[in-house]
């Protein structure tokens, strides 16, 4: 397989040995294309629980052999991320995105899909309410990604893969209960004041201040709010990975900063993104008509 | 108490509740005051398993009462930190810290500590050296922190407590196999091109341009590189909470970018900043001459 696929780095192919250190995995130690070779999806997401009951749905969902029990945390060795938590925030997911995707490399898998499915604050939405990303911008509103590269920046696009979207979207009308729109998500890298929230340890905004920045959000065609899509998005790009990214939002940014829904409710919300990436995941696999 | 110590915000005075989402804690639901208002140290560190491990260290050094089987994990509703793992990098440490410096708020403390207790790469030092912070700098050598606030980026200062790093200095004579140098710890954005790593999924740089980077780094006087030291500097030092940075190298990153050491050898080098700041929580509590 030549590297033109995923990874964009020459210096891999002069190591003897890839130590993924955050995985706890290695060329050396496992076999990864035994292990992973016939990935064709991916979902990655913030929080190991939360990914924990993804695994169990899409094992239900996809009827796969073998004891929910059994679906076991491929990277026990660490607790940085569970196969495939990537913590919080832009440097968090991607540390896990260089080492998934050289995975993916070492794997030699082809024609994979990756799919961020996340929670978000909502600009303008009902709580509850699915936004499949169209572009990832930055806090400025900027479809765009600043990375540092030793000790130059370099920006990079985040546009993400138009088809997957749209059949996202397509599919949603085909669910119960999972009201999803399409829009811009905005990518910060803090979540009080970065995202003009009024509740943090420190403030020196009003509170006119912040509406005005949700409305001008609002007018650029940001739907929600997170902290981890622009980087995702112009990493997966730059690597030729299709990439996704299906975030429900927890509350309406329009109407507080706290989040204050009873945990019951969050928890039926973030089943939503599952739904739907898992009905893209059957219908491409041909389990539905 | 008057909110000049630790929070900047105020807006908190006209807020019925406050829920600290990522902890799992709320005003209205847990007495603050009652657990948290005797805290003087506080400890912080990027993986759980290694703050467990320091929690029960620290139980044993200090002779707390009770069983180390009953050390508890405060924020058990939520699997986003443990008490207190801040997750990799600036944005995750934000969102624990400013949760933290209201919790503080809230529970009435004063006269408090708080210690970054970490791993990093070495920049010209063996593995396994103690790097107390002197200034933490970023990827430009600069000893400040950008802070995006709505849409405008503001400059802080990073300037950490000078009389704790000396003291923690001093204190580090008096132990055994704990070899430390204070310096400057560079905080990134990304553990591979941000630190100049020639093997992540993407590269651009050849190796003449990383050691370039690297020894460009070590003439501006910086001694390892992290991910959060910057923005922990910040926040800390606008909230007037004393702070500290305590790290360990894991690699020297003129030797290679992959950790390679055996993971027993690694445990015991992330014993060491646990030992120097045990000592100096010791020293400071008269429980030693």
């Amino acid at each position: 397989m030549s590297q033109e696929e995923y990874v964009k780095n020459p210096h891999l192919d002069t190591m003897n040995e890839d130590i993924l250190y955050h995985f706890s995995l290695s060329t050396k130690t496992h076999d990864l294309p035994q292990m992973f070779g016939d990935v064709k999806f991916v979902c990655v997401g913030g929080s190991a629980n939360r990914m924990r009951i993804f695994a169990e749905f899409i094992h239900e969902q996809l009827e796969l052999p073998g004891d929910l029990a059994d679906i076991k945390d491929i990277c026990e060795g660490t607790d940085r991320y569970s196969m495939y938590k990537h913590g919080m925030g832009v440097p968090s997911i991607s540390i896990m995105l260089h080492e998934l995707i050289k995975l993916l490399y070492h794997a030699r898998c082809r024609d994979v899909i990756i799919f961020r499915i996340g929670t978000s604050g909502g600009v303008g939405l009902p709580a509850g309410t699915v936004v499949i990303t169209d572009k990832a911008v930055d806090s400025f509103f900027r479809p765009q990604f600043e990375q540092v590269v030793l000790d130059k920046v370099i920006i990079r696009n985040t546009e993400l893969d138009k088809d997957v979207a749209q059949e996202l979207l397509q599919y949603s009308t085909e669910l119960p209960e999972t009201p999803t729109v399409i829009g811009n998500t905005m990518c910060t890298h803090d979540f009080y004041e970065g995202q003009g929230r009024l509740d943090g340890a420190l403030c020196t905004f009003s509170t006119e201040e912040k509406f005005e920045y949700l409305r001008k959000a609002s007018e650029a065609g940001v739907k929600n709010i997170e902290m981890e899509s622009t980087v995702f998005a112009a990493m997966c790009r730059v690597c030729n990975l299709k990439a996704a990214v299906v975030c429900v939002t927890l509350l309406n940014r329009f109407e507080g900063d706290q989040i204050s829904t009873p945990h019951c409710v969050l928890t039926e919300y973030q089943q939503r993104p599952q739904r739907l990436v898992a009905h893209f995941i059957k219908k491409r696999l041909g389990l539905l008509q």
